[in-house]
């Protein structure tokens, strides 16, 4: 199976557009819709958060109730998160206006918010905007929807894939409040691909659980984080049934996409100067790699000596012995961009300082860790933290 | 029972001394030795990261199997940690060296590291060091012994009380690398109580859990973290029993002053500009209170909304849900040094964002959160995430 990257982003069936209705100063676009032109299949991942948006309840009921989904609807600027009863009923209301100006059952939308928190929402805006971005769509209006969704990304983030008759696209936006747990930030996807709900929602999170759910930024569980999937069977093809040879392909596409739009997060992380990846093997189970994976990404003693480029490796052992997860200090193997700096325990003689300092100016760093305990292995990436992280988030306002 | 703070502060039968034996440059301190005049019995608590220091497994055997203790050497700019069998030899040769100045037993002497990870002792200049520092060593000597434990601490921290004949009085030292796991950083205590082995230590637990356990500077757990504990029996009281109103005497006062110096660490923290105090209650266990104020007091958003006096209420909202403690959010209850924000799970109206603006200005925030799902509760204190945690931590090399 052959994956192509495409350009000229466009999911044969789906429909796409962003504007700025008003929710943003500036005319900066906050409004993103994507509509299957026939009924797609839809699947969804969501934050395990529990203080959550009525965003999430409600696309979460609508993905459990019908068979088929049309759209998805989308702000940023305002997260409508701890907004009460009002929030809810301002959700309901934006879901509304987009299956009338549609002309779609309601229960055939999604929806999404992105922003500020415990704000009311400017419903008001939103419905005017509706029907005027609906008149906007198009099947090249995919850079577009990228930056509706926008909030403090530098960069919109899209990415697409074809193998033979079909394609798998999907935008994603997250910068910072990044560390997705079963689900992530904002993704939207879309595949013009013939699936069944179930076996699309299982691919799902056969995709998103290496990708999305293996970065973080700041070991933030945002309360609005949702991963959207919609397939709109438009390629034509016999179906996809799970374990089959259409099936490993279609995860393989999914997961390209996945990676690339969390990678894409990562690389945008508030404040971020370094793309890091931890590579924890020789654990004996996936989850205790994984968790000191996150251990050492969240770590912000790590953190800003790979800001500042100091090849401090003491930090990184420290964070492997507090990760909670029991170890042998004795085996412990760690290699930074190549150059083993701890083997059977003991720091490796002979690496000098200045060469550890010209690796760690690279903007790629790589950190394995090995347990020599078992055979389950994790990946996890992150960026590392900076006077911007804290500025960002020190001035962001409420 | 009355609690007098002493200023002038000195614990009957106990020497202390601090000096510059060159391990820091410039001449600045960084030994540090305390002795008792008579055996005393001894407690500690130790780091639960699993890479440590051989000064943590070195001083916990020593506590285990002497009876009484004499002397605690410590020296900073160097954590001894990840060195090796070359670290375990320097560390028995540091006990040795000070052994044989006092002219006391080898296990009658317990030793403490605090600095860089992973490089080779300098045990020379540490054991020539030793008996000059002997010489040096006055009842008066604390000041200077709090100097010599001090790495990135911009202050050094001491702490004495009186009640009755007894004193209970300590030092320690802490700035970064700091979430204490049964035990923190560095802090020696000493009293002149008369107190058996075993209830010291129980004592020492009863009063460490509530203070140095509940800080917390950025969520890191050292290699080196220890509290140690004297009493040498030279107040000639008749003896402490666990549970007698002579012990709950004895904790009070030890909790005082282990409140006392855990408070001065987070004060001091890296970069700190706010002192923050996270009150859960009304949660089914401590340890889900717990678990919810280490939650809010290491959210990278929250502390760095903190440092931006920025009341983003909806952060806190957030890091509450993101805890892994079931909550009802519909019972939900923020209070902000005293004013109401969330009460019944929805947002109190009429509170202003410029009187909050103006509460935030504090250099001591409160902030209280109420689950109304049971009867425990749990105080986490921490400070705030500035550019100079950053900075300092960008910079500190290895």
């Amino acid at each position: 199976m052959k994956l192509k990257e495409l350009k000229n982003f466009q999911v044969p069936g789906f429909l796409a557009g962003g504007m700025a209705c008003g929710l943003k100063k500036n005319g900066i676009k906050d409004l993103t819709l994507i509509v299957s032109e026939v009924p797609a299949t839809a699947a969804g991942m969501f934050t395990q958060n529990q203080m959550v948006s009525p965003t999430v309840p409600i696309s979460r009921k609508a993905l459990k109730a019908s068979k088929s989904m049309r759209a998805i609807i989308a702000n940023s600027g305002n997260a409508n998160a701890f907004t009460g009863p009002q929030g809810v009923k301002d959700c309901r209301a934006v879901v509304a206006a987009t299956a009338k100006a549609l002309d779609i059952p309601v229960q055939e939308v999604l929806t999404a918010s992105t922003g500020v928190i415990s704000v009311p929402l400017a419903v008001s805006k939103i419905e005017a905007g509706i029907p005027r971005l609906v008149n906007q769509l198009s099947p090249k209006g995919w850079t577009h929807a990228a930056e509706g969704i926008m909030t403090t990304d530098l960069v919109s983030k899209i990415c697409a894939v074809q193998y033979g008759d079909i394609v798998v696209g999907g935008i994603s936006k997250g910068s910072g409040m990044i560390q997705p747990n079963m689900a992530t930030m904002l993704a939207f996807l879309a595949s013009n691909v013939r699936i069944d709900k179930r076996t699309l929602q299982k691919a799902l999170k056969a995709a998103v659980d290496p990708t999305f759910n293996c970065i973080t930024v700041d070991g933030e569980t945002s309360t609005n984080d949702m991963v959207l999937l919609l397939a709109n069977g438009t390629a034509g093809n016999p179906g996809v049934k799970a374990g089959s040879k259409a099936y490993k392909d279609f995860v393989t596409a999914l997961t390209h996409v996945c990676k690339t739009l969390a990678f894409k997060i990562v690389e945008d992380g508030e404040g971020a100067t370094k793309f890091v990846t931890f590579k924890v093997s020789g654990a004996k189970t996936t989850k205790q790699a994984e968790q000191i994976g996150k251990r050492l990404a969240n770590s912000l003693l790590v953190k800003t000596a790979l800001f500042g480029e100091d090849p401090n490796w003491g930090r990184i052992i420290a964070a492997v012995g507090s990760a909670g997860v029991p170890i042998k200090p004795e085996k412990l193997e760690v290699v930074l961009n190549g150059t083993p700096l701890v083997k059977n325990g003991e720091h490796v003689k002979g690496v000098t300082a200045s060469s550890l300092r010209k690796k760690m100016k690279h903007k790629e760093i790589t950190i394995a860790i090995g347990l020599h305990m078992g055979k389950a292995h994790a990946e996890t990436y992150t960026c590392d933290l900076s006077y911007d992280y804290v500025r960002i988030n020190a001035e962001y306002t409420t």
